[in-house]
């Protein structure tokens, strides 16, 4: 069956912030709570990890993931109050492109 | 400015065959009637060029473009009645999308 697929991107300035890869590797980070661990589990290394994450925060409005010290595993990371905006305004977005694909691809004939 | 984007994909039992750089193949290839000539304007190979034809033929529910023997520039590309039915199809999802966006931005508030 011929359908339409819409992926979602963010962008600040015309500049991509949030792709489809990002957006999974916030979530899992959200998850985890640890940057190595999302790394692990999306089986990309924590150096890409982690240039995905530096990009991001250099490239959105203000940063979206922090660094935390200590605790008994190492250092985990967070979400900033911009970030947890962000994430919500996504389940927003995310919903409204569901709903609209869904409408589009009752009306396209391929 | 932060903005929401989407791109525009089309899958056939669940594999994409248009994507944003496919389409500007196929936009190259009508106006130039040349998969060579679209290929050099778009800065990619004749080899590349063709693998995306290839790929798109192969995995839409119908072959999108087809090879033209002779004349005097050598053998062309036009596309196929199902490849055009696409293209109008999809000037119709594009503004259905566009329009769309537009709407979303006005909601957005990153």
């Amino acid at each position: 069956m011929t359908k339409v697929d819409l992926h979602i991107y963010i962008q600040f300035n015309n500049k991509p912030f949030i792709n489809p890869q990002s957006l999974a590797l916030l979530r899992k980070i959200i998850d985890t709570g640890s940057l190595n661990t999302a790394a692990k589990e999306l089986d990309i290394s924590y150096q890409n990890a982690w240039k995905m994450i530096d990009n991001m925060n250099k490239t959105a409005p203000k940063p979206i993931v922090m660094k935390q010290r200590g605790g008994t595993g190492g250092g985990g990371a967070v979400l900033s109050d911009y970030g947890l905006l962000l994430m919500k305004e996504y389940a927003y977005i995310e919903l409204q492109v569901l709903k609209f694909t869904q409408q589009l691809n009752n009306e396209i004939n391929l």
